[in-house]
């Protein structure tokens, strides 16, 4: 499956008082390296891959974090994301946020494939993941 | 254990292009259902709570949450939080996001009771959680 | 002109490392205070308002802020807003958080009513404010 | 006076349900490019800045925008930063937000050189630059 692997460096807004990532802010990074790891499979944004595809996005419905080690403003960390599972709507991620060599925080994410409701465009509704995007995430 | 009832109102900047609110938002909607329940467990915000008991936070080192229902900016949603489990130096929050009756968001969340490791006051470490503490989060 | 008074709870979240608000955050709770003042206006939330109106929001295009004194996360401000001047497709508000009655915060921002553009509907594009919005909107 | 440029990849999370940038988040990009700025002019990331020159950081204490076009997720854009003033314990910077080369953003930012007050640790206050550092921003 493909894995991708992400650069972001730790702002300062994105720190709280105690001088640490906010943890809320993680799950920002995982879904930027999650665009990534799309721009890179397909070789569209996700402006781009939502107008081809016809879809709203890429919503999460379930999510777990472990924060193992804190990281602070100006650190430089590197998330290294994987499409682990494939279903026929959904998708499962992991996560690695790694400082240096060293695991610092680790999560998992599924993902639905969605557009509007045919029978009512105010509400969202799994779609079938394209066979051609299913191909290129596996890598 | 404690239990207590916080109400956010969905802002329109809480929310992504999907319309629906940011995933990574819910874990902020969390927080401050957190710090509403302590202000209410110990009569101090987290601001006078961090001074009296001489700790730099209570930052959350395990989280999982389910997203089953979206809300949308406009809707007012009530955050009910509970203390499930006190340890030494760590306690686990169970945070369900009801729209009315129903249920659209569950998580849960370990935070542990931290201040500045003396050995290195540039590292944060677990501290024991203070009895009157513990007897009040007890409810 | 209408005026409207929205208090905001400081979060943690809301914090930086200096402890402090971070200062895009206030544009933050501008923004839910603007959504407040035409809630009591019009009676209807923004997701409600940009229905009934047919517009995809009221974007800021001019901002200005002073920001006198820092609040820390457990200050409970109060933000009063001010519509002070309404042309044909744009309004002007002015903002000031207040700690208790001192002045903390001071800032203006022109904001827009658009739709899609006929034209191009990947585009925005100011529409006039229906009169009955203005009417309310002078109070 | 040093100018830097910084790029930025407009997310998703960074982006309201009208599908442009929230306009708040500019000043989050904003602050990421001063941060860049300093690294760039000093050699040290912010963290390590605080800690050579003892500040607690360089808040903004006045801010002035236009946003000229809006931003989209998926967008990769430049801030060019400036510092364009320099006093003894403030300095005023200039952003240029810019698509290709076009101006999208363009704002001004008031930030003071802050310790903590030493008559009240509890309150920040306004420290001469040094003089080293007003060196380099001079460029």
């Amino acid at each position: 499956m493909l894995t991708s692997r992400h650069q972001v460096t730790v702002e300062w807004g994105h720190c709280d008082p105690a001088g640490i990532v906010y943890f809320p802010n993680y799950f920002s990074y995982f879904d930027s390296s999650t665009n990534a790891l799309f721009l890179r499979a397909l070789g569209f944004n996700k402006y781009q891959m939502l107008k081809k595809y016809d879809i709203v996005g890429v919503p999460v419905v379930d999510v777990t974090a472990r924060f193992i080690m804190p990281s602070v403003f100006g650190d430089v960390v590197t998330i290294e994301s994987t499409i682990v599972e494939i279903k026929r709507s959904s998708f499962r991620m992991r996560h690695r946020l790694l400082k240096g060599e060293t695991l610092a925080v680790e999560g998992h994410e599924v993902r639905v494939w969605v557009g509007r409701d045919p029978a009512d465009p105010d509400k969202l509704k799994g779609k079938a993941i394209p066979e051609d995007v299913i191909a290129r995430l596996r890598g």
